[in-house]
């Protein structure tokens, strides 16, 4: 016999799907909702309703945001000749959080990934290269994408596509984390550390 | 500058305040959910909007239902003579999973936790002993409590409200976990196991 009510197995079935969230977290979460204050399941529903309504992708960057261009792209102090090119809007907040970069974005929505049939076309490269052909501003393109396989491969796909623009092309710096511990560290890094050493 | 788009920081935020859910995580999901077609994040949407207004409580065993009573309560193939009495519906669903018991439930809706402050007028303790009073059918109450410190003293305390009533009260086997290993066994359910030992 079916014991559960139907709408706590339909719940857990939607709560399921999301990354991360098996079964057993779905039904505890369903159960959290079902003895919190109706307020609050309500307040939940309709954040993730409104979700797609609200937000938009920006024309010019393709970062998130809720109105056309975005904050980054309509800010006149920020600087237009420096771009940084990230796989994800998460990564552009990661970099906004060090309040250390001054210019601005673009979201690629992506990595060159073959064996998940993701491939240039499918990312948004070629709107930075027209982006990049219409904006004289632009000096400096940072490529900020993950240092992984996918991320390097879709680094240098990106560097060939604008090697005939008259940008400067950068990558982020890869060695040892802040914090970390040399003896911790892979070969790799380690070796990209040494090779990437700076004078004190 | 905050750049978070307003219905994503809503978002993330109504997310953080599930348990075991940080802002990490809270962001994470939401970006999956801003990726995914919108129909997903509507039906998710949707089932937590109906959950309250669709579940609500037996008014007999406080097990949560879409009907009333329950489907357990009007199911006259069950045991009525043995109820189950337990911390909360989640529990129900374990029991009912082993296929093993036959008979009927009782939801406490908690546990008696002083430093929390649950007292047993929090719980349906008295709803309990009224309900056994009124129906002449109950012989036995299984304390399905869980085996912790709270979940003992909440059993200690059933068992004397419930003294004068002519039911046998019993609790469930302590004892080794099936497929356990006797060697990481803690000491208090080794003795246990010992002392509830049963010929072979």
């Amino acid at each position: 016999m079916q014991l559960t009510p139907a709408p706590i197995a339909r719940l857990i079935d939607e709560l399921s799907r999301l990354p991360g969230i098996g079964p057993k977290t779905a039904s505890r979460l369903t159960f959290y909702l079902l003895r919190s204050p109706v307020e609050q399941a309500a307040a939940l529903a309709k954040a993730i309703g409104q979700l797609h309504a609200e937000v938009t992708m920006c024309s010019k960057c393709f970062n998130i945001t809720e109105v056309e261009p975005c904050l980054v792209c309509r800010n006149e102090n920020r600087d237009h000749s420096i771009i940084c090119v990230v796989e994800e809007p998460l990564d552009v907040m990661a970099i906004e959080r060090t309040r250390d970069y001054q210019g601005v974005y673009h979201v690629l929505h992506g990595v060159i990934a073959p064996a998940e049939g993701v491939g240039p076309e499918d990312l948004k490269i070629a709107e930075l290269v027209q982006r990049i052909q219409q904006d004289s501003r632009v000096r400096e393109v940072i490529v900020a994408t993950n240092p992984n396989l996918e991320g390097e491969a879709t680094a240098m796909y990106m560097a060939r596509q604008l090697q005939n623009a008259k940008v400067k092309i950068t990558r982020l710096a890869r060695g040892l984390p802040v914090g970390g511990d040399l003896e911790y560290a892979d070969e790799i890094t380690l070796s990209r550390a040494l090779s990437g050493r700076s004078e004190i």
